[in-house]
Parts: C-alpha cells; sequence; structure tokens
C-alpha cells in the first residue's frame, strides 16, 4: 500500500466553513483537496492500494481509503465537502477510534505523532527533502509513506519526529515541488519501479 | 520554453457560468484550471518559462504567459475566475489576434489548428501516447510543446493532426493519467533532463 500523510497546518477542524472559499476562510484547505485528488485519480480509475491521512491542525485526522472510497469527484469544492461531511461526524469519534462519514472516508482525534506512528509500522517512510539522495537512484519500497506539509514548511516538531521516522532521504528533483505535485510524481516513481518499467 | 495546450471539449465560451459549479455546468473548467496550476507552480515560484493554451471547444483559446503572469493564485476558484475575465474581453479579439484580459492572459478566437501550428515552429511536439517510448529513454528537447486532454479522450481529428505535428511520441508510465498529472510529471521529466539530474 502506498500511504500520503499531508499536514494542513491553518487548515479548520469544525465544519463551519465555505466552500466558496477554501483558498481563504478556510485555511487553505484547496491544497489539501489537490492532494487527495493526486493521491487517488488515474485517468479512469481510482487508486485503490492508496491511503491519504489529512492531518489538521495537529489535532484531527481525515483519513481517505482507496479501497472503499465512493463519491470522491476530482474537483477542489466536492472533495472539500467530503472533508466537511467527516468534521460533522468529529464527536463521533472517541479517544484513537474513528468515525465514518462516507464510504472511505473517516476521521478520529489523531495529531502527526500518532497518525505517523501508526503508518511506518506498516510501511517505510520516505522522507523528501532537498538534501536527500536523487530518487531515482533509491529502490522504491513496496509499502512506501510519504509525508507532505501544505504550503507552510514543516514545523521543527513535525521535521524532528519525520527524521526519527525515516527510512529513506530522497529528493523528487531540483525544484521544489507543491504537495500535490509531489505525490503524483511519488507516484509516477513507484508506478515505473525507478523511473525503469514503463 | 515549455508550451502545454489543453483541449477542454466541454468548456465554456462565454463568461455566464457560475464559480460554485466548475465540475459540472462550467462543463468541467477545473480540470483545466489545475492544469494552469501544474504547469505553474512551484513551491516558491511561477515558472516563468511556461506557457499554457487553453482550447475551448475547438474555438476560442485562453493564453496564460508565465513571463508576464500575475494574480495567478493555485486554487481552481480563482483560476476559473481569470478565466471568465478572459472570456468577458472575447470581442476584443478580432480574427486571429489576442486581446489580454489581465497580466500575462490573453484570449484570441483560434481554434486547436491554429494554436498547435503555431506553438510547433517555436518547439518541439511530443505526443503523449500509450504506445509511445518509455519517455525516460528520450532526450528531452529544449523546447517541448506537450498537449493534453480534459477529461474527454483525443477526438479524431486532433489525434490526427496531433499525430502529422508530434516529433516523438512517448509515454509517461504504465497507468494513465489526468491531464494535469501529466503536465507535472513531464515537469518533472524536463526539470530533471530526463530523470538524470537531481
Amino acid at each position: 500500500m502506498r500511504q500520503f500523510i499531508v499536514l494542513g497546518h491553518d487548515a479548520p477542524t469544525t465544519p463551519d466553513f465555505s466552500l466558496d472559499d477554501l483558498a481563504g476562510g478556510a485555511g487553505r484547505l484547496d491544497v489539501l483537496c489537490r492532494c487527495v485528488n493526486s493521491a487517488f485519480f488515474l485517468s479512469h480509475a481510482i487508486r485503490e492500494d492508496v491511503e491519504v491521512h489529512l492531518v489538521l491542525r495537529d489535532e484531527v485526522t481525515v483519513r481517505f481509503d482507496g479501497s472503499e472510497l465512493r463519491r470522491l469527484n476530482p474537483d477542489e469544492r466536492s472533495t472539500a465537502a467530503l472533508i466537511r461531511g467527516a468534521l460533522e461526524e468529529k464527536a463521533e469519534a472517541i479517544g484513537h477510534m474513528e468515525a465514518e462519514s462516507s464510504p472511505g472516508v473517516h476521521i478520529s482525534k489523531r495529531g502527526f505523532e500518532a497518525v505517523l506512528e501508526e503508518a511506518a509500522r506498516d510501511g517505510t517512510v520516505v522522507q523528501l527533502h532537498e538534501d536527500g539522495d536523487p530518487v531515482a537512484d533509491v529502490e522504491p519500497p513496496a509499502d512506501p509513506v510519504f509525508v507532505v506539509s501544505d504550503h507552510h514548511d514543516f514545523g521543527d516538531d513535525e521535521e524532528s519526529l519525520l527524521a526519527d521516522a525515516a527510512d529513506a532521504r530522497v529528493r523528487l528533483g531540483p525544484e521544489l515541488l507543491h504537495a500535490d505535485h509531489a505525490i503524483t510524481v511519488a507516484h509516477n516513481y513507484l508506478d515505473t519501479e525507478g523511473f525503469t518499467r514503463y
């Protein structure tokens, strides 16, 4: 399985935001929606072997599970509506237990540390870093976990948790990419088994 | 320069659409907006050496020029507003002459054939095709022109124009990608000089 953890530093943790202002009042939820899009969509299919964890302000996590996912559309607005639907069910999520708000969309009251720890148990954490090894030189792991951040850089605490958990540190190219573009490149790297199988 | 021609088969050619319904009433304009995003955005910069031509129903073309572009934001809604602003200036575009609606955004009454012909004059047309050569085996051209289609496949006429103009035919991986994801992978291929420079 491929897992993507996306940190939303300004993202809402309650459902009282407008779908008309995702890039403003909704704390750049547009970025997170595009990450969900990049993680799941193929031209005529959903990638079923993918999980996305949107960590909202280190308090709440919305998990999208490709194997169960229904009603996901590519546009930002409808994905934001799924996230809003999850936030409406937040009270149902007790402790670290999840609640399911729509097929394949789950919410829990977990922050980055707990989410990363669980993901790392099932997979190989690959840190994206400008000083990392060229990704083309690194053998793709079977069950990679990538962590990306929204429009903000990682905080020091996040950087340190990630460095501790990381099994590899790679860079995707000479340019620094938006989180959703990084996910697309990571998929291409995995799809092609390190740019060798086309 | 890197050029991307994006064919919008259902896209509006008049400005009377709602920003609240990009994936519905606005003929999947969301797809085209994401293509603009993928073409231009780096983490903290705009790619200035890029041009995007959005061909709307083979009638109208909105051209984004990275070297002059201002007021572009990553979210779909604000990009759709720039396209709507361009469509409001359509009457100012006479024959094949362009009108500029905001800095770096131009509109003309040109269809795919005219746009492709002009792009091919300045660049090397690279056709994305599932039977093409693995892109990793193809030397990146200095001034590539990529053509992608929205949620519809290319029509027979489009396919034939493209095949005639194409200098190379490549595939980006074993999976068929959405147009905006294909643009991201194409950029990564070019940034890394064919996955060799990181």
